[in-house]
């Protein structure tokens, strides 16, 4: 049976996300191939406890050591953002299979590269927007291209959270564009317009508007997570805390409004994506992410009106892996599924969606926005 | 008993609405007035029997009658937009208080012109903005004045109707400019602008994006309701199927973001407004006008999350009046309470809002609206 | 025209809502008659007032002067229960039309004699199951009669308030057995079980189990409202404050259970109704009265799953006559509705539905769940 | 560092539920001690298999060589209830700790020994109800404990499937006494006892009504899932489809409401329980388990209503372990609590709850259950 050996760099929010999916993924889905974790990377101490605990066979704190190992067949990237690019170069460099989180890297031209980098190579790649994997978003998209919404008139992405309202929450990375390259816009938006150009199509042009409503907080402790402790002393946040814009797709004008925001008060992870079509429409909420609600236009009249699917039967995307109908999935288990289409792109390889080409264009569509909110005017993608 | 005369123009959509206000006010409220319905007036021969039904004195089929009347205190128009400005002018300059439907007037000069004659007069004057008198919304508004929600970082309307769908509807008067003035944005958009004013404040600039989706359409056999029958040969349509626009608001720069359409498929009348603050959050639906959720960010740890609040207990604005707790009202009823505090003020003889003063900076938003869809820039207000 | 003459006899919480029925008919539907409201009783001083507010050409403090009248057609008896019976007997006797809320009397006796008195007379006579027109349920009703749910196995009907939470909260009528007759099930308890009888059919037998949880309170300062004052000393709760019981159906012996309780914390006002049958499922809440919930078991796989029908369509039962799709109806407007098919069936002189046997089969299951909760037996009906 | 030695009885539904919670605990907490999958034991030739693909050890056809092994800490029972009582007994005689899935045995006299071999063998015991693992519910059990409700008035459990609706669905081993011991009050059923006894406390009487409605069925293929295909010939079921059942609880005389089927129409998966008590109440559904909704009494007038948690957040049971707030975890996810909980206690060498006792508490409600429903009594506990 062939067997595939993963490299994963990053053991903290994404890299947990990860262990856990390529754990996972032989108990409920059937790849006919053996998957070992090899060896897992990062930064902290901390990660011999964790690859021992996670059952990862070999450690170390520098992400050469994966990338250089001949016996490697993917290498994972999901360590913070500040190092994406370099890594997964690096690794397709020595033709090593690459998945990367999102997004890409810090800058549009450093996305390019990781682009140029894994054609030249012709190693399987794929640019972590999970969403894509959640087996409701999965069930919209086969929705939409049976034509079950007919021609679409509105998208609408609105992704709220609301973890920087306490102005003393710290300046850790994600507030940082030598760290991050975006705020919100590049953290949450990303998923936001990368599931625009999956459910609808290709963005023509944005007009936005951002903000950072509080533009300088206390420094942060240690730069590396969610739970980051205050320090004394300040510094400027120097990304958008929240970015609204206006856009228009390629296909037949369709309008599309989206929204991304960390001073989403009331939310924590709220991912609201509707759309409005010809026949039909559809709602989906991603802290709901079990329930699809769907409007038939050519139901009889009088019994008309939104329904939510549990997306929990056989027939839906994904979920004949895993439990009987009504048991739901959760976030975790996304990255299940993602894992096994990877898997699946290297056993048989080939290409898998969304790949580096996708992060590279919803990089673009971010750099656009923000020229937008500097410029006041429509910008063409 | 003081006496307050009433003659009502219009007696289709909105004049059977406020037909019903009138009615129905001293059922529910106290006001230590008489309220006569003097006279209706509308085009349609069948007013007569109308007149008869809903227990009105007399009827005309010309409106100079009512406003000629010496009897008469208040002048109500809710006619199709075409003729608000003429009727409300010679109202006023009769020295009638006057109350008209929104959009005030086919063009942002006429209501300008609309302004000048009520303050002119003198007289009690008050525009059909009647979503402030949702318990919910009034409810809203007493939180925020309150400060319950404190620095409000997002405004975010979205009104959906979905009754343009249907290609073969006809091209009914709301679909001419000529006779409406405006399309979804004057239409529906007009309540949600007033109510982003009512609940946030003044709008600093905005940047848009309108289409009209299905631009010719079969002639309407009739002019004059939303169920008109098609006729033969077709017509264009010159005004939006949809509108979507960011907004900057003065205060502390809230990002603002609308969206209006006639094609919302999947909603009859959803009128969702959302607002996040530094202290709190609220969200509300039309569909659903007797609920408001609050989210209150002081909640304890663990206990944080919104509650939909059923805005039917006597400390709620208005439903005092109304049925004990847990008994809802429906739209009809918000007719009442705007006619009880429209009565009261004029008993009182003291202004009321929303006047024609917020119907004419509606309206200008509304232009500004419409220029900044054609210049593809921000448009100042 | 046919005139149809009115006596209204109470004006508090019920006396209201049909004061409001009878003056909305004539602006929401057209009956083809006039309907005059001619006197209304009440036992306060205040009736007066109220007359004249509400535009009753007559008023007095004595409900034999409205039975004596030769001009009154109708006699509504909206007073409290205690009197239910003997006004409503002398207005059959006096061979005047009637309509009498629920539960029809004190006891089951007084309600037998009733309906002797009503079939005597020959006269149309209706009991105040107002809930049987509200649209969602008349829509469940036209459902389950094309067949739509198939067998039915369960009706699960469940009524809770919670406005005796408080133990200071006064013994007003409503807890005393002399003057109401019932606690809790013969209160909302009797609607949740006409329900059941008029969606499913008759019940055959029950077994229950009843409670006061609270048997002392303060004396009320005057027993004539939910929003009595304390006053000193203290009585007893002779009736139920909540009521449980299971319930065969004669009907391929479907199963029910009823709950119908006072100290429903949570809720105001929800009368949540569900039935599962082999072709499909309903599920409906009085707070949300213009939502029914509906499952299709023919819905093609992965599609299946509850559709929340909001019940405003013109093809809807009764939403015809009220407003555009979208725009939801209240509490209050449920008596407009039937005060329309009440006026209806007595300008046709025709029987209407729900009548007096339906008001005392309520009661004689109100009787044996009663009874059941002593024997601790099931009871047949 | 301490190794538990697990040996695990069963690979289809709740087999593969529990390789899965064992797999992911060392993910998700950090126990400290070492989970070793030594041995997986199933009655079908594909678990060689499954015990390759899971990352088990070892595996047998045959049980005994589980429970004669040396090495095994941990003898986890999941397999079809036929053979609970066996396997566990033995496995207790051999000194190992013992889980046994729900419900323990065919019969209550078997589940009383069972109770006495582990107390007899003094090893630590558990039983599967994992829904007391849904941090919602674990939550909700904390604020009971707290006070948060007060005195409870009413318990509601409502737990419906209905995948027995289609007459065509076969003969399965879950629809026959002989091998599944009851029917949907045994199976679902036991999950809203077990959860009635844990958030409000013992049972004392009970009065029943169960139903089969569809008693004759297609023999099945294979007796050992919940997706078997029909065979020709057709048998009896002889468990109950539903069952619905009144309680009263020993605690201040709660009122309690029980309702289970399998023909509850719409409903996949629907565990919904609801409590009321003096100074709150709760509602929860399975379907959704990421939320708890929480009314609070004591919040100020006009701001009271139900809250919908998303219990997420770090201080919420077990949930400081998996995700940020807002991503939910799913119903494979408690099944990783739960063998957190019981890997915990083994390393402890103490009991842990829900123990065997509980079972057979459980068990000894099912039967009264069983017999009210033909004694048409209350039966005592």
């Amino acid at each position: 049976m062939q067997e595939i050996n993963i490299g994963l760099i990053g053991h903290r929010f994404m890299g947990k996300a990860h262990a856990h999916g390529y754990t996972d993924v032989p108990i409920f889905f059937d790849t006919g191939v053996g998957i070992n974790k090899k060896i897992i990377c990062a930064g902290d101490k901390d990660v011999e406890e964790y690859a021992k605990r996670w059952g990862w066979e070999n450690w170390t704190l520098d992400w050469h050591d994966v990338v250089s190992r001949d016996d490697i067949d993917l290498v994972d990237v999901s360590s913070s953002n500040e190092i994406h690019a370099e890594v997964a170069i690096a690794a397709a460099n020595s033709g090593k299979h690459v998945f990367c989180e999102k997004p890409l890297a810090l800058t549009m031209e450093l996305a390019e590269e990781m682009v140029k980098a894994v054609k030249k190579a012709g190693v399987v790649n794929m640019t972590g927007f999970n969403y894509r994997r959640v087996p409701s978003i999965a069930f919209a998209k086969q929705m939409i291209d049976e034509g079950k919404l007919g021609d679409i008139y509105h998208f609408r992405g609105c992704y709220q959270q609301s973890w920087l309202i306490n102005p003393e929450f710290p300046l850790v990375w994600r507030l940082q564009k030598k760290l991050a390259g975006y705020g919100s816009s590049g953290d949450n938006g990303a998923h936001v317009i990368d599931l625009g150009r999956y459910l609808v199509g290709e963005i023509e042009e944005v007009v936005s508007f951002q903000k950072t409503f509080i533009s300088e907080r206390p420094l942060a402790s240690s730069s590396s997570g969610l739970h980051a402790e205050a320090a004394s002393g300040s510094g400027e946040v120097d990304v958008d805390d929240a970015t609204i814009f206006l856009a228009r797709f390629k296909d037949k004008n369709t309008m599309g409004s989206f929204e991304m925001t960390r001073f989403g008060t009331g939310h924590r992870n709220q991912n609201r994506i509707e759309i409005n079509g010809s026949k039909g429409a559809i709602i989906f909420d991603m802290e709901k992410m079990n329930e699809l609600s769907y409007y038939n236009e050519s139901d009889p009249e009088g019994y008309q009106r939104f329904k939510k699917i549990q997306v929990g039967e056989t027939v839906h995307p994904y979920m004949s892996n895993w439990w009987p109908a009504g048991h739901i999935i959760g976030y975790g288990d996304t990255f299940v599924n993602q894992a096994y289409d990877l898997i699946m792109a290297i056993k048989q390889n080939k290409m898998v969606k969304p790949d580096f080409e996708d992060g590279l264009i919803c990089q673009k569509i971010l750099e656009k926005v923000g020229k937008s909110a500097e410029t006041k005017k429509w910008e063409k993608i």
